[in-house]
Order: C-alpha cells, then structure tokens, then sequence
C-alpha cells in the first residue's frame, strides 16, 4: 500500500470537492420535485405496460403511489420501500425488476405537520389540509399515520392484451372494507391544470401498519394521528418514449369523466 | 509539490470515477428534457413578474423560447444566447439577472434533419414535421436555419400593474411583416395533453440571421433550408413557490379560447 499520511491530506479534501457537484446535483434533482412515470390519460387509455423499473423508480423518489406493469395492483412507496396491493387485497414486496406504467415519486420531507386527536372523515380531512397547503397551484404530497375506524379501499387485477381501458377494469375492481386499522395514507394533491396528465385534486393509497392490506383509498375515518404535508414545485415526467401503445394512445380528448369514474367519487 | 508519479497514478483514475457519477447526472439532467418555467395559463392569468433570472434559465438548455418580466417581448434562445424582441421591433441581449414568467428550454440536440428546397407554407411545413416526428404524444424542440420569403411575427409591449390578461394585451399587439429574410425559427411542438400547462401544437419564434429582427411567428413562408427536430420524452416544470399573483391565479377553468386568441389562428 502506498498511500502515506501526506497523500490523504491532499486526496481526501479533493475527492470531497469534487463529489460535492454530485451531491449539489442530487439536492437539486431531489428537492421539492415530483417525478412521474407517463401520464394518467395514458393509463385510462389503456397503456399498461411498465416503461420503468421499480429499481429507476426509487432513484427519483422514496415515496408516492402508481400502479405496477399490466395493472397488477396499486403501488405505494413509502420509506423507500415499494409495496403491491394485488387484487386479492393482499401486500407483496415486488422485485426491482418488476416494471410501472404510471407512478408518482418524491423524497418526502415534511414541511407541515397537525396533530389530529378527533375523529375526521374524508372531506373534514380534505379541508383540514387545503388549510395546512394553501396553494392550490403547486403540488402537495402527503402522508398521514395513525388510527382510522374505517378505511375503503381499491385494488385492480392484472391484465392480459389486449388491454381494457381503466374504466372498464375498475367497473368490477375488487373493493376492500378495512374496518379499524392503523397505518399510513401516501399520496398527493395535484392542481387543476394537470387534468390529463396527472389526476387534479386529491389522490391517496393506504397500507395497514401491520403490511398485510391496503390500495387505492376510496373512503375513510382518521381517529386520531398525524398529517405531514410537503409542498412540491418542480414536476418532471418521464415518458415511455419505446413504448408503441403510448405513441398510438389518443390523448387528445378529455377524459375527465373516466377519470371521475375510475378514482371513485370522493376526490375533489 | 509533493506529488509523485505513483500518487497521479492513483489519483487520476480515482477523480475519474468520482466525478462520472456527477457527468451522469449532468447528461441525465439535459438529456431529452425540455424544462419549463411556470404555466401558459398562469401567463394568460396575468403572472407576469418573471421567477426565474436568464443565468438561471441557461442553466436548464440553450435552446427555446418564452418571454420576459412584465411581459417585455418575445424570447428566444438559440446556441446558448437569449434574444429579446420587444413590442418596437428590435432585438437586444437582456442581462443574465432579467427574469422571466414563461419559458421553455432544452439543451437542442437535431436527431433528424431534412433538407427543404422548395418553398412551404406554414401547414405545408407542420406537415412535414409531422413526419419527421409522427409520434405527437412526445415532446419535440423544432429549428428551422433558412431562408424565408415571408416572415410575419408579433411582440408585446412591458406591461404595468394591475396587469391585464394576455388576451387584453395582445388585442394591440405590434405585428411585423418581415418580407424576404434570412433566419432561425426557434420553438416546439407539444402533444394535446399539456393543455393547461403548455402550449399544445406548435410554438415557434424567429430570429432573422442579422440578429436585428423577429418575434413570436404568426405565419411563415420558407423558400429553403434545414428543419431539425429533437425528440423529447422528459418534461420539467418550475413552478414560482414565492410569486403571490401565482399562488391566487385561477388555474382551474379551461383557457383554450383565450389561448388560441393569443397564439394567432396559424397554430395546430
């Protein structure tokens, strides 16, 4: 070994230097940014096909929700770790391998936080934290922990080509009554101008403390808990620019309407 | 000077290492990206104090389009440069500190080419793009370096608060009819579902070759030259977190009408 006590004194202090660009560059490519995997239309026009690895995934985000390749259940990711509400309403840990056709990714760092100690349903939820986020034009991921005496949620099953669009797998989706649970909601609230590429308004997963259930959150009952809210202002989107079926996707006409009927009818 | 032969020899392929995972991210972060400054609806609002500085901007490509604080004429940026064609006609080199409310920016980079020998009209010449770049459920950053039989533009004069909405102002909007001249047209073309966010269609600004001329392109007639297209699949959008008038700007209803009024009928 040849590295004398000298050699350190220059090398390290030059290798911080020069690492500390990279470092600059990922506060920046981390920092108050939302990450998406294509676009919400594209997922109602029926493109299920992953275009991005769960692996690539988490480089953009430790946290946020989607879907996984052939529609294969709801997707929350949540301390880095991405877990799969399947259709038959369990929780499985997907290989990195394993592909997304949408998703939305963020590293969470809460910048707003309330203490929730009597009972709140959806909307008194909903208001609670348009009071905590104000600005209903930049982007708001959220998390809340606690105990909830009801939650309802959602999964869809995985599908085979040629794909169905999302509104007519979710006509016969498979919907779970959670009862008293305790765990954690990890989501977003979007503004009105993503209409079409992300869905506006409020959009939320769940999974139970104990990682045995969970998905797409349709209603729910918070007892008591906390809610943590993070402003975003930078959205990046990656596109599936090989897949063939986004390339052909009509993606023109509004489908708010599928888009009402596929996220159930209490978001706003 | 301690360093030894045996030392470079060490040093020099571990630096490289080092500073590979920096490179990385660099050609990650300008690769294919077209970065965005705000919203075309938060424009047509009226968010005209601009959010981001010129530096700034330079940082996220060399190539694109947008306008400048207060509305103070059409932007362009080609090779690294920003032109600012104001509401009198002429061209100058704002400062790296002037701002901007609306922009879009790429680090341009043509994967295909044609060369136009006969002339083309304005839809003539969307046509052709359109086979050059078929998919439009991608993004794509268009130059065009020719010659031009026909040029006609538009700018728009610094506004003054209470501003007015962009459709107002551009009721009285100066136009140039530029006749014979030789230049770069500059900007995108963006699929249908950035509606609300960006322009969808075509967007294009022009900079004669002398540098003394151009604006925002209302039609054209291109006698001959070269077309480059570069595909885009990543989308970055940088919203103003501190600006006000963003925060409390209606973003929520449809600003098709408004839009189309602003752009001039030729786009598609």
């Amino acid at each position: 070994m040849f590295l004398t006590k000298k050699l350190w004194m220059f090398f390290v202090p030059v290798s911080l230097l020069l690492t500390a660009g990279c470092a600059a560059d990922r506060e920046e490519r981390c920092h108050d940014k939302v990450t998406q995997v294509a676009t919400i239309d594209s997922l109602l026009a029926g493109v299920y096909d992953g275009s991005m690895s769960l692996g690539e995934l988490k480089k953009h985000g430790n946290f946020g929700i989607g879907t996984f390749d052939r529609l294969d259940g709801e997707l929350l990711l949540t301390d880095g770790v991405v877990y799969q509400i399947r259709a038959d309403g369990k929780v499985y840990l997907p290989a990195d391998s394993t592909t997304t056709p949408f998703s939305s990714v963020c590293f969470f760092q809460a910048e707003r936080r309330e203490i929730v100690q009597k009972p709140l349903g959806f909307q008194e939820l909903f208001s609670l934290i348009d009071r905590m986020a104000p600005n209903r034009n930049l982007f708001a991921a959220i998390r809340i922990r606690g105990d909830f005496s009801a939650v309802k949620t959602r999964s869809v099953p995985a599908q085979n080509k040629p794909y169905r669009p999302l509104s007519e797998v979710t006509k016969s989706q498979p919907e779970f009554e959670l009862g008293t649970v305790s765990g954690t909601v990890v989501g977003y609230r979007l503004p009105q101008y993503v209409k079409g590429v992300n869905v506006p308004g409020y959009h939320l997963h769940f999974l139970s403390a104990d990682g045995r259930r969970g998905g797409h959150i349709l209603n729910l009952r918070l007892e008591k808990g906390v809610i943590e809210v993070d402003e975003l202002d930078r959205f990046y989107m990656i596109l599936p620019k090989q897949s063939e079926d986004f390339g052909k996707a009509d993606l023109g006409r509004d489908r708010s309407k599928e888009l009402k009927q596929v996220e159930g009818s209490v978001s706003r």
